[in-house]
């Protein structure tokens, strides 16, 4: 049994109203299995980097028990790199360079070892890698989480459409779900996002926290108040392998495990945003994140 | 003993995506006192209207038990009359009409047998006639509530800020915390926004659902997501008046109590949304409200 995060592990350079930084480590895949690796301990990564990745950043992954077999070193080439600037109100960004580089031609190679995966995130990819990623699984996954934005709804909807059928969680975000949906009113963007196949969704609202949809229920989480929001790049990955991280840890795939792992996965997240890139998110204790949840507890908590 | 709430009463005319009225019947304190009424019997109305407001509102009110005695009917005069149109999205509106008539020179007289009031709404108006109600009170109420806007902070900005120290809860939405407090994240909103007198805050956050912040302590409550908003219009008092009904129902100024208050005036105003103007909110029934309630439970109930 293990927990399998496929996604971009990549270069970032940020500039947000607190500060700039130059290449740092991110990337789809990093945040989630980062995030998953403080649930559970058999957390794997297949993604693809140029040899201009640090070996230092790989024993990070090795230092949070997150196995690399599946992190394809091209030699010769250069890791996918992102550079972006936020507004002020840190809701919104510009994209200011987007390299491919290895992720171009990203063949998405499972090592056999990782072939009992139970878990399966799908950080966000072109849909088709995405889908050759549960055709390769031999045995299919007991739960299968997948992310994705606009720009796959724009440029590859049909496949992001066949994509999502095969999965059984999607997470968005708002305004994603209204795209997909064509309807403005998330419970009916729900609806009609179920009805295209994923069992569940979570629809992911930033700064308002996130909803979660299925089994005919509705869950809503808070997100944290928090003083400052210093970064937010990485927090919907962080959330969601936060997500799946505590499902797996859990076992039973029940709307009220999921509940629970939308909690934990919002707490992750908010730990993300509050320093650059993975910083904060490398050096997290257990007693830090059982904190954090209490303040979640608190905040929603009510006696009728 | 008795709930007193000063407003408006007034005609509206809507246009929504879903449909156009004629002049019907709003105003703050309309909407407020309804709600209270649910929770409530002892609730009285400060408020003007013309000769052209028709009696047989006057007689809902009744019905809701809500007493007029503070209800100044000027003859020869027209009520408060506003009307907008709610964009696509329904978060956004165009003024289209703003006609003030009465309301140009409300004098908030108090009857003597409204001398008893221990809670107090202010539903929006100029913080000016706001304070005048607070001190023409020859006792202070137990708790006072103020609901205020943007528009004030604009064009009476002292005034507001004098009156806001006088009050124990001030009501205002998202946009309009950024404002009054200068900063961007609510947390710090808020904190500068409680220095500032109020002993609680509560931000409405529409369709994202509302925080409480005081005594140190902050709390969420979410919105309902529904498949339809009808006509947004008034559901701002109608929160705060379920609010302060709520309120004087439950005894106790405790934060505990409010943390309820704020899931039954949520509740309140999810009835509102629902159908044009009034429509819905004068034709609850307790049984309605309670399994409302027991939706927002089970919205943000998990068990960690």
């Amino acid at each position: 049994m293990s927990l399998l995060v496929i996604g971009t592990v990549a270069f970032d350079a940020i500039e947000t109203p607190f500060g700039k930084t130059d290449k740092i480590v991110g990337g789809a895949a990093t945040f989630a299995s980062l995030a998953a690796s403080y649930f559970y301990d058999k957390t794997r990564i297949v993604a693809v980097v140029g040899d201009d990745f640090p070996q230092t950043f790989i024993n990070e992954f090795s230092k949070h028990r997150i196995d690399t077999e599946g992190l394809q070193v091209k030699a010769g080439e250069k890791s996918f790199f992102w550079s972006g600037k936020y507004h002020n109100d840190m809701n919104s960004r510009d994209t200011l360079v987007t390299e491919l580089n290895v992720l171009a031609d990203f063949d998405p190679i499972i090592p056999d070892s990782y072939q009992d995966c139970e878990y399966l995130m799908l950080g966000n990819l072109t849909p088709q890698v995405q889908q050759t990623v549960i055709k390769r699984l031999i045995k299919r996954p007991r739960l299968v989480v997948m992310d994705t934005m606009n720009f796959w709804m724009n440029i590859a909807l049909d496949d992001l459409l066949d994509t999502i059928k095969m999965i059984d969680v999607l997470t968005i975000n708002d305004e994603e779900a209204r795209q997909l949906s064509g309807e403005y009113s998330l419970a009916k963007a729900a609806n009609k996002i179920l009805s295209m196949g994923p069992k569940y969704l979570i629809i992911k609202k930033g700064e308002h926290g996130a909803l979660l949809f299925g089994e005919g229920k509705m869950f809503a989480a808070p997100a944290l108040p928090l003083e400052e929001v210093f970064d937010p790049t990485g927090a919907g990955d962080t959330f969601a392998g936060g997500f799946i991280g505590y499902m797996a840890k859990a076992g039973a795939v029940s709307f009220d495990n999921m509940k629970n792992a939308l909690i934990f996965g919002s707490a992750l997240a908010s730990f993300c945003v509050e320093k650059f890139g993975t910083e904060k998110l490398i050096n997290l204790t257990q007693e830090e994140i059982s904190e954090r949840v209490a303040q979640f507890v608190s905040l929603t908590k009510f006696e009728i």
